[in-house]
């Protein structure tokens, strides 16, 4: 356990605090609150928003004032994941190693506590900036984040993905196909932390090319995990790309070269990360968040 | 035809041109793009837009720098019909005279259609204050828009309207029901509408209390054209409440108390707006449009 693990653990806890905290109040129909709780504190790595908590830091802005826009992009996140597990979409029954949320509380419930958690991003957001005088901030990370999990970004992946069960892509059709499902929501997380911390159009670009690198490289250890792990390692069914006939990079490449890329696309995070070093920004809880992506084992 | 007629026929051409601009250009997966503007595109009154013009006309801002405002809203509300209309929801097979969003491009897609214009609203809300240097009022129209939508307002409606099938409600609890169901949209449509025109906060709470009292007046005018009138008139299943078991003004009230407490509702409306007149604004159009909603025969 270095140091850095020690406090993403810390930062870790505080994101959960806060996500808990930036739901609404439980009303009546109480269903709908429960739901969307159940699928929040069902956990996760909580990868993106410590990303953008990262990437806020590194700009010398750091923790709570950055907390909001962290949930925003972690509920935007979890209402994907919602979805996709849908009887309609990838109908899984598992996530996170739990039953997934229409397993609990029923296809409708589940897909109103998605829109919900979507919708409470968005509303996060407002008030964030409002409440702290950061208007045009507040509006830069929205426009961001909706443009990345949007029909250009997540959406437009996930039809991709549904699209390409059973069929044979090319490398280049696999690639946009995960720059768009996973890539983009990962990038944004990166960006939205920068953009809290103000970021120069230098240190963006700086970011945005390391967080790129990173969304692919998270996407096809997925792919390697998914063939080579049991579903109580992963916390939601293993080998199901397989049984599902979908494109993988290590289908696509064979295992070697597919972990090949991915050391490859770590190297070029990192070195997108030292142009940021000689900003004089510091980057390494960025370089750990990259080696920890790069070597889960779940 | 009055002038207003008139006057709302080419404002809702002018509407339904904005909301195709609004839709992001078609890219790769086709179909996704095909479902959003296929909804969009199924048409409709347009009354939530229009309420947001008339109410930023009423306090003296006109036309197109309120059109991203109304379409926000529109997508909102197109989204929440499909997803409304899927299968483990209400599961209904014609919108607006033409098949449901996922008879024609599948469930999964229209789950993700709805998904993507959701996040769209929320895109153009924050372009719209970007681009035009309103930031605080861009915001406040979002935070007002995601609250009307989420669980405490049109997702907790839906959620109480699929648990009230089969069930007795009191009318307190119908009352409740409908007002988070329909009528905290309509509400915030005209809310954003004055928002976007900088209204005061008497003018924002005359609006509101107009808003309140057309917003339940919709829906019992709703419940009386479910059970009077064929799905050629509705462009929607008819009768569907009675097979349903759903509760409804008319089968709680009667027939002729469900049609005075709207026209009680639509006096009060009424009176709200002469609160407004009272500050010099005028308000023919938001008079002609009660009128409208409370005579529909759609």
């Amino acid at each position: 356990m270095t140091d850095y693990d020690d406090y993403l653990k810390q930062e870790r806890e505080r994101v959960n605090r806060a996500l808990e905290q930036f739901l609404p109040p439980r009303t009546d129909p109480g269903i709908i609150y429960e739901a969307m709780h159940y699928s929040i504190a069902a956990g996760g790595k909580r990868l993106r928003p410590l990303l953008t908590l990262a990437a806020a830091e590194a700009l010398g802005t750091s923790g709570e004032p950055v907390l909001p826009v962290a949930c925003a992009v972690e509920y935007i996140h979890t209402y994907s994941l919602i979805h996709d597990d849908l009887p309609a979409m990838d109908d899984s029954d598992l996530r996170r190693g739990k039953p997934s949320c229409h397993l609990v509380y029923g296809e409708a419930v589940a897909i109103l506590a998605g829109d919900a958690l979507l919708t409470l991003a968005f509303e996060l957001l407002a008030r964030f900036g409002l409440e702290r005088g950061r208007e045009r901030t507040a509006l830069l990370i929205s426009a961001e984040l909706a443009a990345a999990a949007g029909v250009a970004g997540m959406i437009g992946g996930q039809v991709l993905d549904l699209q390409s069960e059973g069929k044979t892509l090319t490398l280049a059709e696999l690639e946009r196909l995960d720059r768009l499902k996973t890539g983009a929501l990962l990038k944004a997380a990166v960006r939205c932390g920068a953009l809290a911390a103000g970021a120069s159009d230098a240190e963006l670009a700086a970011l945005s090319g390391y967080a790129s690198c990173l969304g692919l490289a998270f996407q096809i250890v997925d792919d390697l995990l998914n063939r080579e792990s049991t579903a109580a390692e992963l916390g939601k069914p293993a080998g199901s790309d397989q049984t599902r006939a979908k494109a993988t990079y290590p289908a696509l490449l064979g295992h070697s070269a597919a972990r090949e890329r991915v050391a490859s696309l770590y190297r070029e995070a990192l070195n997108h990360l030292q142009t940021l070093e000689f900003m004089n920004r510091p980057t390494g809880l960025l370089r750990h968040l990259a080696h920890t992506i790069v070597h889960r084992q779940n």
